[in-house]
Parts: structure tokens; sequence; C-alpha cells
């Protein structure tokens, strides 16, 4: 298959290179409107020629659609409204929005929404890697919706990618990836901002920083220009979850007021229980 | 030299392995409350035997306190009370307390205050790993106070170990540590009670699970016998450091209901910052 990536970036370029090395695309096409990523992309050999996005379209017989969730909300109709017979999927990290802006397009079902669970903290083409999806979760939402050849050829690239399908509804998605990803990114980039606005002597982070510390920051090195236009699309679920949040650490805090290490003790052993859900 | 760990844990229980492995110590002994750890630890070969406190203090060159920072401000005197020429060094993850239990004891400077900045979310003997500690800080405090002999054997140890050290007082240990470690451990805590808490369908956080989330609730896993005594000890730090978190976070919560989205892309501009310090 001829595959046009649209948005060469960590997760459009990790795809392109994965399916090139898997044989899945024979040839990738790609569309991408920062000038010095598209030239990037080529170095890296992460696509072969880049397009305009209608002569990618027209060229191409899988689309896929990495950008921020912003942009896909009116990309993805223009997109649409040019298709015949290709099939397109995207990447995005939202789906309620992307689905509504498409309920009722023509060629609705020649779309499959999808999300690959995977990412870094990295961005940009050069981030990209292969065989990060690997073991990773795929979910597709509203799969009845689209076309069977279309559904089916979008299941077969990600399992050719390594990954599991799991199906849900986009609003159900939404809420999930509120407590599975969003909320960890936001509590990263607070802890990043605390330790940055109180801890002045950034040459002592540095010497003393440890795995636990990297491990719960490492998230706060995310792009502002993917994170704000999920949270935005993503708002009230974010919200109920931060609120969840805030009153936990709020519990953390009124037992360290009141000397209280019993109940302290036994919110440490909740949160224990996380080793039937992580190993 | 013959060494004695007391305390065979994740620290203990790595130390003793690594310093067998590198040669520095010829003979291991093991002190261990728990009946349990000590045949485990004798199983995997940590420690070549198990003594009672006084008599692995009487035969040994160089003890290691590897316990709970609430059992070693107890402990430490106590070992003081019976060594004489024995080199004493710890590996508490606070510092004032223990510096405070035996100032002006009479064999003070045969202690050297030392904690190695590594350890993982696991605990018990069985957690034990060799060269953990290789690219890590280990911090030295107080170091003018110990004997010019012990602090030069300790220093031995931690750059045997493939650490580098750095040189604080107890003060600014415990206020940098609220910052780089313990702060981290209360939101990965209160970040899965968030999750147990609202996500009840723990099949789906199993299936969704990606790298972010595992990473930022991974130190949730993290034994509260030990966490407890720490945040105890530093309490005024730890409270300090959550304030300033909760504020960060009620920062991203009022972008989000004010729909403020400039500001919201501001300050995660912001935590990009972190870069700088974790590559």
């Amino acid at each position: 298959m001829t595959l046009a990536v649209i948005g060469l970036g960590l997760i459009g370029g990790s795809m392109a290179l994965t399916l090139k090395e898997k044989g899945l695309a024979v040839r990738v096409l790609g569309v991408e409107a920062d000038p010095c990523h598209a030239a990037e992309a080529l170095r890296l050999g992460l696509v072969e020629e880049i397009l305009p996005l209608d002569a990618a379209v027209d060229a191409a017989d899988v689309l896929l659609l990495a950008v921020p969730v912003d942009a896909l909300v009116t990309l993805l109709p223009r997109v649409l409204d040019r298709v015949k017979r290709q099939v397109v999927f995207d990447a995005g990290s939202t789906k309620e929005a992307v689905l509504n802006a498409v309920a009722g397009h023509p060629r609705r079902g020649r779309f499959v929404a999808a999300h690959p669970m995977w990412g870094t903290e990295y961005s940009g083409p050069a981030a990209a890697v292969s065989n990060g999806f690997m073991g990773k979760a795929a979910v597709i939402c509203d799969s009845e919706v689209s076309d069977p050849d279309a559904l089916a050829k979008v299941e077969g690239i990600h399992r050719a990618l390594g990954m599991h399908l799991v199906y849900m509804n986009g609003r159900d998605h939404d809420v999930h990836v509120a407590y599975i990803s969003h909320i960890s990114h936001i509590t990263s980039f607070a802890l990043a901002n605390t330790v940055l606005e109180k801890e002045r002597e950034e040459g002592t982070i540095f010497e003393l920083a440890s795995g636990g510390f990297e491990s719960t920051v490492r998230l706060a090195k995310s792009n502002p220009a993917m994170w704000v236009p999920i949270f935005r699309q993503n708002r009230e679920n974010v919200l109920d979850v931060l609120n969840e949040h805030i009153s936990q650490l709020r519990k953390f805090k009124a037992c360290l007021e009141k000397e209280n290490y019993d109940y302290l003790g036994e919110l440490i052993g909740q949160a224990n229980a996380i080793r039937r859900i992580i190993h």
C-alpha cells in the first residue's frame, strides 16, 4: 500500500518508520506544514516524498492524520471531502471532538478513529523510533460507523505494529485517558514547576536527581503545542480527575499537618494496590 | 574488610552484593530482625552469616545501618556505645534527625552520615541488585565531624560503588531531598489513589496503561514502613513543597476552569525548562 502520513512528528514518523520496516507500506508520502520538519523527515528516510495535502490524498491508499487534536478536527473533514475509496485513520489522544467533527459526513465510513497508547516526552521527526508501539494498546472508537474494509485495514495496521486492540466509544475513551494519561502529564508539569520555582539551585537538583525524580518529571518535557489542545478538548474529564487528585494530595497534607501517621500509612497502603495493575 | 549490614532490605542487600562483587568486602555479616528476610538473605547469598547485633558490631570492621529512619535514630547510638575503632555509616533518606541523635556522642567520630541517591519501588532482600548505585550521587553530611580515617573509608566504599560524592550539612540535605525525592513519592501515591478511587474498571486501566502512566505511578508501590518515618522526620520541608505543589496544580486547574489556554501553554513551557536538568 501507499501510506500518506499527515504530520511528521513523533507518532506519524514512528508509524511511517515501522510500517515501512514491516513491509506493510511500500511507499510513504509525507505532508508537513513545518519546512524544517519536512526536510528532516526526508533526511531521516521516514518518508520518500513530501507532497501538498490534496496530492497526497489522491496518491495514497491509506492516510494517517497525526497532527495535534485541534488541527485534526478541521483537517479531517477536509480530507474526507476529497477521499474516494481511501482509508483514513488518526492517532489523536482525544476522541469525542474528532468523532463529532465528522458525524454525518458523507464519507464518514472511510474514517477509523484510533488512538495508539504509546508516546514519549519528545516531539518532531527526530523523535521517531521503530517498535515503540510493540505490546501497547490501540483503542478504536465507534468502530461500527466505519466501513468494514476500512476498519479491517486499520486493525491490520495496528496489529502489524504489535499492538492489541481495545474497542470503546469516544466518550468512554476520553474519560479513561483523562485518568491514565492526561492527569499524569499535569502532575508532571506541576511537579517540574514546583521544583523549578522553589529549588533555585539547579546544579544541586542535577547532581542529586535520581531515578524516582526523573520518572515522575520526565513527562514535563512534553510539547505544549500537542498538550494544550488535548486538555482543551478533554477539559471536563481532566478537571474531574484534577479535582480528585488535589483532594487526594490534601489528605496527605492533612496527615502531615495533624501528625496522623497511622492514616498516612493507610493512604500509602491503599496506593500500593496499584501493584495489581502495573507490575 | 569484614562488613556488617544491619537491615537486609533493598539498600542493605544491594550494598552487600555489590561490595562483595567488587572484592571490597571479604566477609559480609547480616543483622536482621525479620526471620523471613534473614533466611532469604542467606539463601540469596547476600550475607554469609546472620548474627545478633552486638556480636556483629564486635566482629565487623565496617558497619552499615540500612534500616528505616525511625529505627535508625534509636539503633545508631546503641551501636556507637559498643564501637571501638570500627567505622559506622548509614543510608537514611533524612539526615537532620540522625545527626541530632548522635551529636555529642563520645564515639561520634566513628560515624559517617551518608545517603546514596538510588532506590527502587521494591523492598526486602529479594529486591537487592548489584550496580544499581553506579553513576548516582552519594551525599555525605557533616563530614567534618567524622574521624578522617572513617570518612576516607566511607568515601572509598561509595566510590567503589561507582557513585560521585556530594557534601552538605544535614539541614540542606533534608530540604533538597524534599524536592528531589520525597514530593515525587507523595504525588505518585496520590496519583495511584486518584486513579484507584475514580476508575473502578481496573481491567481498563491495565489494558490502556502506557509508559507515561507507569512512570508517574511506579513509586506508588513503595513501602509504607520505609516512607512514613521519612515523611515524619522531614515533615516541615515536605509540607512546604507539598503546599507549593498543590498551588502549582491549582494554576492548571484555574486555566482549565477559565479556559485560559494561553496561560496553560505558558505553564507547560515553564515546565519544559526541566530539560536543562534531566536529559
